[in-house]
């Protein structure tokens, strides 16, 4: 049996924590399984590296900052391999290049275009622990590349894919995924499984586990994720197909996000493409926009309410300026919240939203906006109310239990 | 024209002095120059490096010490990129594999086995500054190797044959070879030009400048050194073929050797072989033997004397004990230095030895050992006599001058 690993940043964080980490993957090898290690820089270093590349650019390259940046994970795949060496086990430690990870050219952003497994496969067949860099690859045209956000996830997960691990573990501080954030709800509890699907929809339960883009990929190769914490052998969370979790439950978690804004116009001219001509100007400059309702307002003009990430208000406010012939009058509200439901009994079951509704409307919660997909209902509220929310929610759906 | 430029560790130390090299680099890519830069790791980062090794094995592999080692120069290289184009200039910075760089698998200690120099070439005709990783490249089975101490001057060197450079300067925190230590001989005086052999031999003295590999290799294929500082625009020493000489001096340097130390056995017997046995014990144990003086002595039996260096003193005991039965009595000294006068004009004029004599003489320095070559004198004195001695030869062949 084949187990991919990937220790993150803070697993690695330190000498001793890279001890730790060593002891762990002699441990799961003594057990009879092969495995390949990949491993995140030390915690600090990447921040570091930046830094000292802003100290001369504020602009740097992207071909030099992938040079740059690459560098960390080598140390910390080096370092391991040393370790696992003296404690008898017989390793190989390999940079992306070596692994067979081939990117394309977008550098600090690349994604991974193809795997050649043989490399890896030829050490594992001789006994070897292998131990990947995580983050990097290379383009076909011989230069160094990085992945981006959470790069070594997508490492462990496409190495996984490619070479048909039974498994691939993500190891974090973090125990799992829990059905709500237990800093706003102590009765919040880590779950045992979970599919692809509900994990993208709880991006922020598991921001700090692992990113979407790893989801995506895992989904998409059908890969079994593990994530867990570095730090105790408590189980951790199962990531998975839907039709491998026999009981569906109604709803999985909920997940809190404080990071958005709320834009709403009033009195927009009710004509074909206006709507389409202000998301365009959006997507034309990067900006995210999440949750859209168009409502009908007064004299056959409409009101379009849509929420943008927090930190890029003062880029959608020139924006909108733009436009400003358009509409009556803007309003902008950075003090909301989005709560959301998730849950893959959902499409199988009504009554859910409704409950939802109550819950808030029973602890005099007005809900600005609503949307809602198969298994997903999100709300913004007033932002004060968001760890009210959160808690009666998570009471309403017993998911405590 | 083309020119080689490499910065050692001192050189690169901080933000501020990469950015005093990208100041020297743009200066000579603007006086119309094209440049190739090889770089090494901010001074202190591979000792850190060994370091973090160290804590987990004391002896970890040469392959995971090749990459984790690697991974110093790849920053300074990168962070050298962006200084220089933040100031307009278009650079491509490069490891030892895209530089072309290939090696034998001799990890920690490799050989460079050939150039490709087409990479750098396709760069520079595109107006760019090449900025090399130094000390490292790729073997033919594709895994990262490094070169050894003084690495990165090899990397120097070897790509400027590769590439034809007009010039190869090599920049450290020293301005050049001096006739003999500055600390030692406050009179000293900074040689414009030496020959590759006379470097070789005064190798004490460059010692802090360029390794003896790098002189070897630059001698092999022609490459006209200039050792210089970087951190002033004094003029640096041109090392290079001795017929590029006008002038040859009768002396160049006087070198000093503290760290050698003797072994002399008494009454040992004539027989052929004996003395191959004793230098093929210590070749076995890679102990290098640097200077033999055979006399005869009494009863028909001969007297050995040898010098090697001093932190092998104890291993020398172990082998030499071995040999116990073919010797009358042994003894060691540490307590040895060894003074050398070097030049390409004692070729072909006499008296230069006898002078040296003369002056220790009239110093009342006893002469422990002689032995020369075609452009060396090497006297081994007691060790406390070292500076006067130096001091006094600097004098008699008026090296101030």
């Amino acid at each position: 049996m084949l187990v991919v690993q990937k220790y993150g940043g803070t697993s690695v964080g330190s000498l001793e924590r890279i001890q730790n980490v060593a002891n762990r993957v002699a441990k799961t090898k003594k057990s009879g399984s092969d495995v390949v290690v990949v491993v995140s820089a030390m915690s600090g270093e990447t921040n570091k590296l930046i830094e000292y590349a802003n100290h001369f650019s504020k602009t740097p390259s992207r071909e030099d900052m992938d040079l740059l940046l690459s560098s960390g994970e080598r140390v910390t795949a080096a370092l391991l391999s040393i370790a696992l060496n003296e404690m008898g086990l017989k390793t190989v430690a390999m940079t992306g290049r070596q692994a067979g990870i081939v990117t394309d050219s977008s550098h600090t952003t690349a994604r991974i275009e193809k795997i050649d497994p043989e490399p890896i496969k030829r050490e594992l067949e001789a006994g070897k622990i292998v131990v990947v860099a995580g983050f990097q690859g290379i383009s076909k045209d011989g230069k160094v590349t990085t992945l981006g956000r959470g790069g070594s996830d997508l490492t462990a997960v496409a190495l996984a894919g490619a070479l048909g691990a039974a498994r691939c573990e993500i190891y974090s501080d973090v125990d799992g995924i829990y059905t709500t954030d237990p800093r706003i709800e102590p009765k919040a509890r880590k779950l045992d499984k979970i599919s692809y699907d509900e994990m993208l929809e709880l991006a922020s339960l598991g921001a700090k586990v692992l990113q979407n883009r790893s989801v995506e990929l895992a989904k998409k190769l059908g890969v079994v994720i593990e994530a867990k914490s570095s730090f105790n052998d408590n189980r951790g969370t199962i990531i998975t197909k839907e039709e491998d979790i026999m009981e569906k439950p109604l709803v999985s978690g909920i997940a809190l996000d404080k990071n958005q804004a709320r834009v709403s116009l009033r009195g927009v001219e009710d004509r074909p493409g206006i709507a389409a001509e202000i998301f365009k100007a959006l997507a034309q400059e990067n900006i995210n926009v999440d949750m859209i309702v168009q409502t009908i307002g007064r004299d056959g003009k409409t009101n379009l309410d849509f929420t943008v990430p927090q930190n890029e208000l003062e880029r959608v406010k020139l924006i909108m300026d733009r436009f400003s012939h358009e509409y009556e009058s803007i309003d902008y509200d950075p003090k909301i919240a989005k709560v959301s439901i998730v849950g893959v009994g959902m499409k199988s079951h009504s009554g859910v939203a409704s409950k939802a509704f109550e819950t808030l409307a029973a602890e005099n919660i007005n809900i600005e906006m609503i949307s809602t997909s198969e298994i997903k209902i999100s709300m913004i509220i007033d932002e004060k109310y968001s760890e009210l929310a959160v808690r009666s929610l998570h009471e309403a759906y017993e998911l405590y239990k």
